[in-house]
């Protein structure tokens, strides 16, 4: 047993630093580790296989919309990105540079990507010329550089995957449509499959992306009541399409510009998974997106016909379009136990002697520690509703932790004693004024996460300036 | 028809300019554009969809092998990349570096990866301590940059995608094999997905890459006659380990070093697909790899019925696991097809007002031409065998081409003459010295492909200095 409590004692509490929690999950379920490259992470195998989920399933879903994927350069040439006047104000001053090429030094820099709207333009102004090009719905699957000062695995470092979503269109409207359209898609792709309640919304002016015309946003909850901001969706109008000179031809053979859109998701999101729904023994994974979603522990492994009944355990489930394992490692079954659970696999299934005697085995949910025990018949069927289960159960877990975590203030003072004391969400009105967000953030560290698009106005005046308020906005500390 | 006449047109015959010829398709068919990056390109849908393609299924079959993913970070400080000398030496003089980080210059360069054995040992190094770690067998999925002079798409760019395995074993055996078993996998999927066949072998001393102890290559015959290396597997011995510092300690508590490999496959074997199978009418895609393997393309589509049967077939045809669209575009039926011809689609279902009265519509193979005319009753499990068959027949061609172009020289003037009159792989006898390897180039223009592993002597002495000869070597003018 001296193991076992090694492996969990290893873990910081949340309670009691839930920073240290967090990167002491990351570690020990080999989600990522450090390396040599300062502000860059290694995502081993049991982090990688997770993005891989996500990768698949927020593709289908993609695609589904008549997405299509396609590759654009790692570089791009100052030149390049400095024609949106705002774009590179934002993102200048954190981009890496290539300055020389082989032996030689190079005539203009080019940068290693932090976002490729820039280069999606370029490729755009040589693409489209006529309305018959239109709409172009491109995405790639890429990773892109941040020269961020403190890094976190996942939730900030200087290099992260992502996929960059770039559409053209030949209206205003159709380029709207699509901007939601897509931030629906991670809304839905959150709560359905990550089982992470998010709130949709816009972001106000000073939050906004450079060189967007508006930015729509999806917030989530971490367990410690900051917020992280999961996915956004970006209209650009035809700002982008005047700086890169995009026209097309329409029906009635007048040059138009074309109004544009982006949209992004990154391994960000898998901070969001532990930091929702971990616990204290470790990671918890929402059985969507579990790359092993059971993993069978024989008990007593020498035993005749374990190894064998465990296997066909395995085939069984693997037939019903479950993915399982055998953990057949010569460690002890507790100290397997642990493991799994700091892994976060959903389900646990027990199968020793006594249980094969009574043809039956013994199952473990990850989420709440529940036993039962099922006949080894119905197996694969309860499996895959006791998965279903625990999915629904993550979720609604979640929800409440976000409803129970979401307040409301009247006053300034209200507020600020709930930021300071509540972590969560706060819901006030406001202004529609950067001074206001500016002083907020000043005074109590939280921003505007977003103007909800659920827009329920709590009162008639800005809780910061008291004149008339525009918006109700959630408000809150934030990654 | 003026308007098929100029899309077919355009393409030059690759007979008069092989070159230019695929540099056609290849803008033609839409699967890849220049960018203001210099020497990158940019991978259209078309071309991207072809990647997808490959990816899942090399990716299923390494996993099958029990290949896990990573990623590991795309910089590489100069320090890590100097570690292994005859590494460093070989990738030194083609890397890009990065001097500036945000506004702040960099205390030490960082490259951005040409391959990642250096990150890759860096990190074995930190997680590699016992022989319980052992062995590790991951691989990751990303883009590398060598700062090429002279590029074309696919074939040599500054940037390609590709995937990298990097494993580490407890002993040269068992790194060996894996060496063999990727090199393998290779093969099979060349053959099996591409239609490719290929000389599986070893590099000579000369050909090998930059740090390792021994290279494999798959070498596969383009229309021209010249080769292209479309997959390589590398064994390192401990050399890295040692360079690198990775130790485990064995069952008898003894520190020992690893033995590693590695292997990849890059976007160049898009270019192989284009230069194997294709034609004066375009691309030919193997049905295995086609992101569409069936074009239906309605005839008068006004007429009444046409469009409702088109979605029909396309509807039962999806039922049997085809990928199938319908050109429901406003072209003209014979623009559609001068279209899908170019781009490749292996099979076309043409279906009008008379077809539908007669409960049949009319096949078009895309390798033969042939047409044929199926019930629509059986149209589902017909394409199906015809898919397969078109699969199997550009096999068929690609080895027939593969085995009438390559030849054998016993002797140096005969050599020389075959090297320059009959385009293709000339097998003869080597003595083993990379001396004749350098005048054999200076001569001819050809290198040694590989030392096939299938050894059929055909001589005793060294065509080109006449010493007792060592073994028989696949030469050609390669890509």
């Amino acid at each position: 047993m001296a193991k076992e409590k090694k492996l969990v004692e290893a873990i910081t509490s949340m309670e009691d630093d839930f920073a240290k929690w967090y990167t002491d999950v990351v570690l020990k379920a080999e989600l990522t580790d450090y390396t040599s490259v300062k502000g860059c992470m290694v995502i081993k195998p049991a982090g990688y296989a997770i993005w891989e989920n996500i990768q698949n399933e927020v593709d289908r879903r993609f695609k589904e919309t008549g997405v299509e994927n396609v590759y654009l350069p790692i570089f791009i040439p100052e030149s390049l990105l400095e024609k949106e006047k705002d774009h590179v104000e934002g993102f200048a001053p954190e981009v890496a540079w290539v300055t020389q090429g082989g032996l030689e030094p190079l005539q203009e820099r080019l940068c290693v990507r932090p976002t490729s709207e820039t280069l999606f333009c370029d490729f755009y102004s040589k693409e489209i010329h006529s309305h018959r090009d239109l709409p172009k719905v491109y995405n790639q699957w890429c990773s892109v550089v941040r020269w961020e000062k403190t890094t976190r695995p996942f939730l900030r470092s200087r290099e992260f995957l992502w996929q960059e979503g770039h559409t053209a269109h030949a209206t205003a409207e159709e380029a709207k449509e699509r901007t939601i359209q897509m931030l629906n898609v991670y809304a839905d792709f959150c709560e359905e499959v990550l089982a992470i309640p998010v709130i949709k919304g816009q972001k106000t002016e000073k939050e906004k992306f450079s060189g967007a015309e508006s930015t729509y946003t999806i917030e989530a909850l971490m367990h410690d009541g900051k917020a992280l901001q999961s996915g956004t969706s970006h209209y650009f109008g035809d700002g982008f399409a005047r700086a890169y000179d995009i026209q097309y031809t329409d029906k009635d053979n007048k040059l138009q510009y074309v109004y544009q859109t982006s949209f992004g998701l990154s391994t960000r999101i898998i901070g969001a998974i532990i930091m929702v729904h971990g616990d204290n023994s470790g990671l918890k994974l929402p059985p969507k997106i579990a790359p092993t979603q059971v993993m069978v522990v024989p008990i007593r492994q020498d035993a005749h016909g374990v190894m064998e009944k465990s296997h066909e355990v395995e085939k069984s489930l693997k037939e019903a379009a479950i993915r399982v394992k055998v953990d057949d490692s010569d460690k002890s079954p507790g100290w397997k136990f642990s493991e799994q659970e700091m892994r976060g696999v959903p389900l646990r299934i027990e199968l020793g002697p006594k249980d094969i005697e009574k043809n039956q085995a013994v199952l473990v949910r990850r989420d709440t520690r529940e036993k039962m025990i099922v006949s080894l018949d119905e197996l694969p069927e309860k499996t895959g509703e006791l998965l279903d289960t625990i999915q629904s159960d993550m979720y609604t877990r979640a929800l409440e932790h976000l409803n129970s975590h979401t307040y409301e203030a009247k006053s300034y003072p209200e507020f600020q004693a709930t930021i300071e004391r509540k972590p969560g969400f706060v819901r006030a009105m406001w202004c529609g004024d950067a001074a206001c967000e500016d002083k907020i953030r000043e005074d109590t560290g939280a921003t505007s996460r977003c103007i909800p698009f659920d827009q329920e106005p709590i009162g008639k005046t800005c809780i910061c300036c008291g004149k008339p308020a525009k918006k109700m906005v959630y408000w809150g500390r934030a990654y």
